[in-house]
This record gives structure tokens, C-alpha cells and sequence, in this order.
């Protein structure tokens, strides 16, 4: 029987189904399924060796797996669950939301900085009043809360618009290109008082719950900015919301938060000062996001078929 | 009686004022005034061989004026009446806004490529939906009409954020650092149809009226925005208002119009995908503008001091 690569992700143009297909190089044979073919694709993941997928629901049954590449970047539930593989299965992710989520963030963090939602709403009240004090990148201190691929892209962004210093942060203070500065997340507290923004791009963990929590959104200056463009697990959402609502900081963009959809009655709907998207920055709709995901899954799959070792696997007992 | 300096900017800072104070270096006699002491800058403006200042009210009966420099970059007021200036006497400006006006036209880009709008339109109603295709500044194509240093500050922030191809347009074709491309607006036509978002920053003069004109708005593709941060009669407002509400074009985000205040039954306020700001990509309430316009004037007025030519001067008959 020929070894099968089970394929289910629903944006994928013919080119990048010709792209896969000659990767496999005639070793393998890829099957390519939709939304709508669901059932067919749950049926040929129980026979596959290879699933590349968005989702996770192709998983149950899948248990002559050997390699799951997954095509979102948070691994955050395949940590907590790795049962849901089985033992052996090499697990990659495509780690190619750099581009999108940074645009995103350069995007909020003007909307912040030049006083946007206010203007917007005199707008909606056809009020044409100028005038409000606003800021620039140019000059800015950062705090860029992981120095992964998406923290780095980031990073690049803002110092290419003239911002004076990116201090990066992460878990053991390791060298990441692209920073001013690199310190351990332990040393957070030193940094936050010294900065105009801080962002978080981390994975969620263990270790990033409430990675900003009260008492670090305490030690920020009232002009400070708080952008989130990774897990929403890694604010004190509360907090935050008092912290804006009583003026304590200038200002915050939220695109992922601890649970999604956000609740109905969630006080952040009604923070001051806050925008809000909803998990849209690292959107697979860009159609560089998705070519860039299938150019790293072929990669992984000329590796797969020539036995080299995996250039993108994800380590599920550290989370990323 | 002593050569006096009228300095009429309400949000100059006591540095700046020691700075102005130093560049005349005792040779003339600087005097400032905010906001609330207009009636005494009126009578100082009436005997001063300088004025520096942002209004043009000042002008009144300044009839010792040998030269003045004006804090904002458009002169179009002052070219359609250069009575109101003594004959002879000399014009310069402070072109300083490309910073800020380039950091407004990143933020409505990425805005209007991203979707903003309608996630904010979204949140506002408590919907948690994502899923809206969006595109990237990454791999853009753009034309970029007007190549002064407000056109060169945004060219060179779009291609730091990946832009594919940025084509100037200016009057005579004339060379401009920072442009892939240079072309006479003479050419504009055949430029048009292949641009992914047409920026509009020039000088309100005879030439530029409705330089977008419904022709040209028409040879536009469906995908194309269009974003003016210049003057807002560079525009045919109604016939952009009409391509918006037929979605012959996706998208425009204007921070000029030709009549300010916007009418309050202005069809603009109502068109589909179009983001109004109140003349505020140029603001002066940012802090770096301010030092930068600060240093301008000291530049020239260190050359008047000396008797060298003017550094910033404008060509009234021109228009910048």
C-alpha cells in the first residue's frame, strides 16, 4: 500500500497543491481535501503516515501517524494534550506569521500612538476637530516580549520607523539577532519602567500565564502602551482593564485574549483606550502567509523522504 | 530702534525659545507670544523685520517685513494672495511634516489593507468574527504623486515594510531619491491601472486640482485605495464617492478635503470603506515636528543673520 500524505487545509490554491505534490517527489501520494470534504479527509487521516493540517480534529484515529505538521504556529494544546498523537510522531509547526502579525502591530501601535479611536469617533459624529497630542515611533523604547520569528519581525519593522531602542526579552536571556538589547524574562521588572510600549509575542505556557500580571502593569508609566499579538493567557485581563480605565497607562491593542470569543459581559469590551481585534493578526488569509506555510512543509517533506532531519519541529514539552 | 523677531507659535517650549534666542546670537531681538497674547503679537508684528508663525493673521499691517517663515508646509493661501505680504519680501517654510504625515499614511494603509473598519465595526458589536482576506504593504505596487520630502519620507517607510515597486509622479519627471520609478504626471494614465494604492501629497496649486479626476479614478483596478494626505482638492470628491459606494474601487482614506470642516451633508461621511481623518496626518502637536521646525528656522535665520541665501524658501508663483 502506497505511504499517504493526508492534506486538509481549505486555502490552498492548485499551485500550492502542484508545490506539495512535487515535493512528494513520487515517494508518497498526497490527497488534498477542503472544508466541506471533512469526512473523506477523517477517513484517509486513519490510513495516513504524514497529516498537514490548521486544525486538530484529524488527529482522533490517526494512529499510523508519523509526522503531523501543523499549519498554525501556537501549539499550545497539542502541549497540554500530546496524547493526541500518537507515540513517536514527529510534530512540525509553520512558524510563518511573522509578516502579517508585524504589519498588524506597527498598525495598532500608530492607531495608539496617534489617538485613532478618538478620532474615528469624533468621525462617527461628523465632529472635524483636530488638535490631540500625539506620538511617533520615531524614538520609541520597546519591550518586545519574545524574540522568536514573530518577535523579530517586529522588531525589524520598528527600527526600520526609527524607534531608539527594542529591548528584547525572553526566557533565558539566549541572543536573538535584531535587538538592542537582550534580557531574561526575570529581569522583566527592571525594563518595564523604562519603556513607551511593551509587546508579547509569546507561546502559551506554563511559564507565560500572566506573564504581565497586576503587579508588573503597575510598574509601567502612564504613557505606556500594551500590545498583545500572541496568547491571551499572558495578560492579568483584569488588571489591564483597570489599569486603563483609571488612566494608569496611555493605552492597549488586544488581538488574542484568555478566552475566544471574549465573553459577552467581559469588561474589556468597554476599557478605555483599547483596541480590540479578534485573533485576526496572524490571519490565514494573506495570501504570503499561506505560501510561505506550504514553502516550509515542503521543505520538512524533501527532509521527510530523504531521512534528514526536520528543520522546524516543535519541542511539545517546552510548548513551541 | 532694534531688529525685532515675531515668534506666534503657541506650542514652543522654553528650549525651543533659548534655541531662537541663540541662532539670533544678539543681532536681532527675538519676542514671543502664545495662543492668548495675539493682540501684542499683532502690534510687534507691525514693526518686525522677521515673523515666524504658523497663521497667516499676523500679516495684517506687517508692513516692515523683510521676511517671513512659515511653520506650516502649505503655501496655497499665500500663493493665491501674495498681497499680503510686503513686496520683496522673502518666504520660506517649514517642510518638516514628512515624518508624521508618513507614519498617518502607513497606519490608514495597513488599515485599509487589513480590514479595519470593519473589524472595528465588528467589535463595536460585540461580534468575535475573524476570516475577512487581507492583504499586505508586502509586494505592493504604488504610486506615489508628489515626490517632495513628504513623498520620500512615505517612500521610504513603504519600501522598508516590503513594498514591491513605489513609482513617483511629479510635474516634470525630474529625478527624486527613494523611487523605483520616475514619471511625469503627464503619464499618469498608463500608471494608474497597474497600482495596488495611488498617495496623493502635493501642494494645493491650479495644477493639482481634481489631478484625480473621474476619468483617472476610473482607469483604477477594483483592489486599488486611495489615500490623500496633501491638499483635498487634488481630488473629484463626488466621483470617488460614488466608485467607494460601487465598489469600483475597495478602499480611500483621505485626511484632506476640499472644503474644511467636511459639510455636515457631505456624501463623504456615508461612503463605504472610506476612513476621514480631520487634517491631522501633519499635526504639529507632535513633539518632532515641533524641534525639527524649530531647527529649520534657525538654520535660515543663522543664513539672514549672515546675509547668505535662504535655505527653505518658497516660490510663491509656484506655489511651493
Amino acid at each position: 500500500m502506497s505511504r499517504e500524505i493526508c492534506v486538509f487545509i481549505d486555502e490552498l490554491e492548485p499551485r500550492h497543491r502542484d508545490q506539495i505534490t512535487a515535493a512528494a517527489a513520487g515517494a508518497m501520494t498526497v490527497r488534498f481535501f477542503g472544508k466541506k470534504e471533512k469526512a473523506e479527509a477523517m477517513a484517509c487521516a486513519r490510513e495516513a503516515e504524514v497529516i498537514y493540517a490548521m486544525s486538530r480534529e484529524l488527529l482522533a484515529g490517526a494512529e499510523k501517524l508519523k509526522w503531523y505538521c501543523s499549519a498554525s504556529a501556537g501549539m499550545d494544546d497539542l502541549s497540554a494534550q500530546p496524547e493526541m498523537l500518537p507515540a513517536g510522531c514527529l510534530v512540525t509547526n509553520s512558524n510563518v506569521y511573522g509578516l502579517t502579525i508585524a504589519e498588524h502591530t506597527v498598525m495598532v501601535a500608530l492607531m495608539l500612538l496617534r489617538r485613532m479611536p478618538e478620532y474615528e469617533a469624533r468621525m462617527r459624529e461628523r465632529d472635524w476637530r483636530g488638535g490631540l497630542p500625539i506620538r511617533s515611533i520615531h524614538g520609541l523604547t520597546v519591550a518586545m516580549v519574545g524574540t522568536g520569528q514573530i518577535g523579530r519581525c517586529i522588531a525589524q519593522r520598528f527600527h526600520a520607523l526609527g524607534a531608539a531602542k527594542i529591548v528584547g526579552v525572553n526566557r533565558s536571556g539566549r541572543k536573538a539577532e535584531g535587538f538592542d538589547e537582550i534580557v531574561p524574562v526575570e529581569e522583566l521588572d527592571r525594563v518595564l519602567p523604562e519603556v513607551d510600549m511593551v509587546i508579547l509575542a509569546v507561546p502559551g505556557t506554563a511559564q507565560t500565564v500572566r506573564l504581565l500580571s497586576r503587579e508588573r502593569i503597575a510598574l509601567l508609566r502612564p504613557e505606556a502602551l500594551v500590545i498583545n499579538v500572541g496568547r491571551g493567557t499572558a495578560i492579568d485581563q483584569a488588571a489591564l482593564a483597570e489599569a486603563l480605565n483609571a488612566g494608569r497607562i496611555a493605552g492597549a491593542a488586544l488581538d488574542v485574549v484568555a478566552q475566544e470569543p471574549l465573553p459577552a459581559d467581559d469588561p474589556l469590551w468597554t476599557a478605555k483606550n483599547l483596541i480590540l481585534t479578534p485573533h485576526v493578526s496572524g490571519t490565514f488569509t494573506l495570501a504570503y502567509t499561506v505560501d510561505r506555510n506550504v514553502d516550509s512543509f515542503c521543505e520538512d517533506l524533501a527532509n521527510y523522504i530523504a531521512g534528514r532531519p526536520l528543520a522546524h519541529r516543535v519541542d511539545l514539552t517546552r510548548g513551541y
